[in-house]
């Protein structure tokens, strides 16, 4: 049985990205943060639309007008171009994301 | 800042459905359980396929073939018509589950 929160390296150099679904229409996708941030001045432009929640650990988005704080359990929507940063994860603890990016941006 | 966490009912009659996002390819849906299961003899038998996570809380679901138990972070898809049932979930503690349904059933 497969477990989100098994194998979470506490000291990676880059943070690690692991496929959990792949298929035309969706990416489901596990990301351990160990402290890494987005570099400076670098912006994610995708043209996909991110569903993304923190289940263990903290971080900062910034996007073009606003700073995000995610921690435990908070979820966020990010629209396909939506231009966006990680500005900060946590240094201390390895924070864990459950992403699902998805083609259609319509949401409720 | 929305969290997964928060607003959950801790007596319901019913188990609580609620989208998160919902576009033609895909939907995210916050399930809560707390003691209910699938009626005796009922299948789901559902045309997308379901990436399913338990956050909290315990279940088992019941395939034809076999009996899944279903703990925190534990994760499982469900392909398309892959006929299963929920037969238990904790009864002292909600059970919240993040379901993602999909179209495509190609899995890595």
């Amino acid at each position: 049985m497969h477990n989100i929160f098994d194998n979470i390296p506490s000291d990676l150099e880059a943070e690690q990205f692991l496929d959990l679904i792949q298929t035309e229409q969706v990416r489901i996708e596990r990301i351990v943060s160990t402290g890494q941030t987005s570099p400076e001045g670098f912006w994610y432009d995708q043209q996909e639309s991110e569903f993304v929640i923190v289940l263990e650990g903290q971080a900062t988005i910034e996007f073009e007008d606003k700073e995000v704080v995610l921690k435990r359990g908070n979820f966020l929507n990010i629209e396909a171009h939506q231009k966006h940063r990680v500005k900060y994860t946590d240094i201390n603890n390895p924070t864990i994301w459950l992403a699902v990016f998805y083609k259609n941006t319509q949401v409720l």
